[in-house]
């Protein structure tokens, strides 16, 4: 039987609480040259108090050698098979999701450029000389005025700025939900010639592009007076995954604590509340206690571990990793110890010496009543390695909170 | 491949033996009540050496965090993964197997509850005034007696006693084994209403329930002069899945040695001859010595230690497994060390503080001439997590055993 679907069988409602508290790219290397990882390096008394009251292990994000985006890896913890074909997210979805779209199941999103067009209509500069972000906002607002100024039919359709000349087409699914995102291109990847028309790929996408054929239109009507950004291309049409949710699947009222677009939009995929826009981790925490009796499960998403071990600074990923350790006494004391669960790990590692997410086992610590004590009493990649819990796939992370949780039947008699 | 499909493909006859001793929910935690587990606890000397002599690990009877009911857990053990459709056992099927119904693949078995009917034969108690399960036996011989005197048609049927109010009605496949479990329930599930004819959910039943009806109405006649269980109700019939067995697949000679009618029952669905009915750690060794020459495969099954931890009694539990100690070297004793494996586990964890079935792995001991002599020279939960045989599936346990002992073929050139 498929994993998610042995689970969701299994699942029963319970007074508990289970916390994953996920240190973005917290995993890091030793090398020759940094002899000790960002979690050996700092100094963490309250969760080397804690990793002696809990067990250790290791989570594998996609496979060995394979390393994972944020959506796979955090899709993995939540239980997801991060490489089944029915979870996979495009990246046109993803960058949506990172510039704060919140997409829902059915909607479709196209990667837009804003691009530069001659007298003759054919592009001139795919990506109108590169503009700014600033100018990106701004053009995105008149485009927006444009549409609710001339209608979008039975279409709810917007545009969400991107970094420079790249912008987030949305094109809501509504009642009728009947989307299509099988539209060909209109980016034709090269200067010179007119953008391509909007087609369908396939007769079931016909009436979307028919319907969407007018908003373009009014699209290209407010960007003519530009005298660098006059016209767009479009490319990557595609549509969320409808996949079940983790409150449809695990009977959990489930709420995300990030403050970051990407993980943001990966939580209200599987059915999370977005509880806050906070960042800090202070922050969140707080945040997570005025929600403690509401909720069932509540993901808390750092960030700054990935973000200090892209730039290659040990230094700056230790000091939020102590900032956690400082944090942390106020998440542990909310949990009552007889019945709620915490995880605390990461989506992928992104070690300093490398300065990019790898492939590498994530440390995993697991506190509840049954979690079994080991013998380890630090946390980090070597006391994981080490740790009771062994190392497994990410995906199977779920399983254990739940099981943990007392929110498992018995799998056969 | 499928894993049983590369196994049984490989597999090929030897004189090597085979011990598989399960000490049922050996496996138990260590919480911040309980700092030592049952077998840290324990004085096993025996063990201790063997283990110095063999190789440690760890079996997930499932998957993290999924607790196995006995049956799921068994057949993981010897090979059959227990989350596969085909291997599915109902409850009903499981409750026969308890009260040591001895079920064939392809017999059709119902839930049975003696109930009260009044005058105008509708139910008034469903549970028989919640008979005792001396009286509920000497209904069972009534009606069995009954049924010998009538006559069953084509068909072998009889009633199998269970506490209180419960039976097991078993209809054994004939050589027609044309029977179908696709029938609907006689149990109303209401009292003030008559029982519910028997009646195919599909056409494919039809034939059986034809032959069925008119031994039911002997079983009905049997009870009319009953004072309180002057009626019965059937619900949840279920076959026994046609799962391949494992003389089939691997060129085994099986023995059963079980003296607890459920694992007896899984034991002879995977093809094993039921060698004994012992209960005592004891005994089964000696009936295994007696039988050592005819068989290949012994599964040795011993209750106790699931027992002491459904009642959360350490010391029950530590005692049982100092028992096991003791008469280890006389299992020892007719191993040949040149040839011969012997693996000790569990079918799932059963630790004190829970008084449950768990999903903790299962520590796993392996001894024979080529299992890699480890550095541990002791047998718990903790050395096992560290052991040269690493952690994984139960179900991968059967091919580990089968390498050990010589008998799967290279794969491939």
């Amino acid at each position: 039987m498929n994993h998610v679907d042995l689970l969701s069988r299994l699942a029963q409602p319970e007074d508990s609480k289970i916390v994953l508290l996920v240190l973005d790219g917290v995993g890091d290397l030793r090398t020759a040259d940094q002899p000790e990882t960002a979690l050996e390096a700092a100094g963490l008394p309250n969760l080397d108090d804690l990793a002696e009251r809990s067990a250790l292990g290791r989570v594998v994000p996609v496979t060995h050698g394979v390393t994972p985006g944020s959506g796979p890896g955090h899709l993995a913890l939540f239980g997801y098979d991060p490489t089944a074909p029915e979870n996979d997210i495009g990246r046109g979805a993803l960058e949506a999701l990172g510039v704060g779209v919140e997409l829902g199941p059915g909607d479709v999103v196209a990667r837009g450029n804003f691009a530069t067009l001659d007298g003759d209509g054919n592009v001139t500069d795919r990506r109108a000389g590169r503009i700014s972000t600033e100018e990106n906002r701004r053009l995105a607002d008149k485009l927006n005025a444009a549409l609710a100024d001339a209608g979008t039919g039975d279409l709810r359709v917007s545009i969400h700025s991107g970094e420079g000349h790249r912008f987030v087409l949305l094109i809501e699914s509504s009642a009728k939900g009947d989307l299509s995102p099988e539209i060909e291109d209109t980016d034709p990847q090269e200067t010179g010639v007119e953008p391509l028309p909007l087609s369908a790929r396939e007769p079931g996408a016909e009436s979307t592009v028919e319907r969407l054929k007018p908003v373009l239109d009014t699209l290209s009507g407010a960007l003519e007076d530009e005298p660098q950004a006059n016209g767009f291309l479009l490319r990557g049409f595609e549509t969320l995954p409808k996949i079940p949710t983790m409150d449809e699947l695990y009977h959990l009222k489930l709420g995300c604590f990030a403050g970051y677009p990407l993980y943001r939009g990966v939580a209200k995929l599987c059915g999370m509340e977005l509880a806050t826009d906070d960042k800090e981790v202070e922050d969140l925490f707080e945040r997570v206690r005025e929600r403690w009796d509401e909720l069932d499960f509540f993901f808390i998403h750092v960030k700054e571990a990935d973000k200090a071990g892209e730039d290659g600074d040990l230094t700056a990923k230790v000091r939020i990793l102590e900032r956690v350790d400082e944090a942390i006494p106020r998440l542990l004391e909310m949990l009552d110890p007889e019945r709620d669960v915490l995880a605390i790990t990461g989506d992928h590692s992104t070690p300093a010496p490398m300065k990019l997410h790898s492939w590498h086992p994530v440390p995993l610590l697991v506190h509840g009543p049954y979690c079994f004590v080991d013998d380890e009493d630090h946390f980090n990649e070597i006391t994981a390695a080490r740790g009771h819990l062994g190392t497994f796939p990410s995906k199977e992370l779920m399983g254990l909170l739940l099981g943990n949780a007392g929110r498992l039947h018995k799998f056969g008699a």
